[in-house]
């Protein structure tokens, strides 16, 4: 049995207790959560939230790219958020590489070299920062005076807000 | 009080409870999920994942573009997930809207027409199945054998696969 379907065996359980009340496609909180993508960091615990509450974006670093700026665009423009959260985390894989050495494996193994950046980076505190930079920096996100950023540790289970 | 801080005073309750056992980066269950952003699809109750289970990869729509090959080449490459799960949802946003038409709309009002494609779809099966293709048409992600596509009922709480 693949992994996958002892998950699948847990979604049969959901959805056999699922209370079929009908919640609203815009989230009941009005915020968008940008976090890493990272197995340690749960949103829903971490921040209390519940089925309904808000949008969650996640990526590997939790870094804004064109795609996250087309999710919070969508996000805010047609369901209605406001305040955006975006989580880094301590022990992030992202610390523990360089964009150039991780392409250049890859050109090695396949013979091509990746089109994309892989947005590693060095300095978790300025990533948060300029994260934040990125989305203020964007014409097409509407509201971005409520942009905060956060430093998951994992060690410890808490988040610590990053200042400019 | 925004949300935010309303969210902040749940994640320090979280802290206080945090089992400090000390979980390892690299996922234990092995399996990389891509699902949409939608405040109604909570993958960790859906599928019964714990702090340290899987990479959750979101994004609106639960769309593959660039930034998802990214993660999901940095997921195995670097930290050993080989099962990819897909999860799009009924009554999605994306369902409701043309790129054309959002796009048209941002320009009129900002001036500037956005540089990405908003990724809206018509026909969800279908959209699975893109995403499903665009993964296995990769150069970089290595693993492309374990790939599964679902639709999320958001009304019935309940996981239905894609087939090919």
């Amino acid at each position: 049995m693949s992994v996958t379907d002892e998950l699948l065996a847990n979604a049969e359980r959901y959805a056999a207790t699922f209370d079929k009340g009908g919640l609203p496609l815009p989230p009941a909180k009005g915020v968008a959560v940008v976090a890493c993508m990272d197995a340690r960091l749960n949103p829903y615990g971490l921040l209390g939230l519940a089925e309904g509450d808000a949008h969650v974006i996640r990526n590997a670093g939790g870094v804004i790219t064109a795609d996250e700026r087309r999710s919070l665009a969508i996000s805010q423009r047609l369901l209605g958020t406001r305040e955006i959260i975006l989580i880094h985390h301590t022990d992030c894989g992202m610390l523990t590489f360089t964009d150039d050495d991780f392409k250049a494996e890859i050109q090695a193994e396949t013979g091509v070299k990746p089109d994309w950046s892989a947005e590693a980076f060095a300095d978790l505190d300025e990533d948060v920062r300029q994260s934040i930079g990125r989305i203020k920096g964007d014409p097409f996100i509407p509201h971005t005076d409520q942009v905060r950023g956060f430093v998951y540790e994992v060690e410890a289970g808490r988040l610590r807000e990053v200042k400019d």
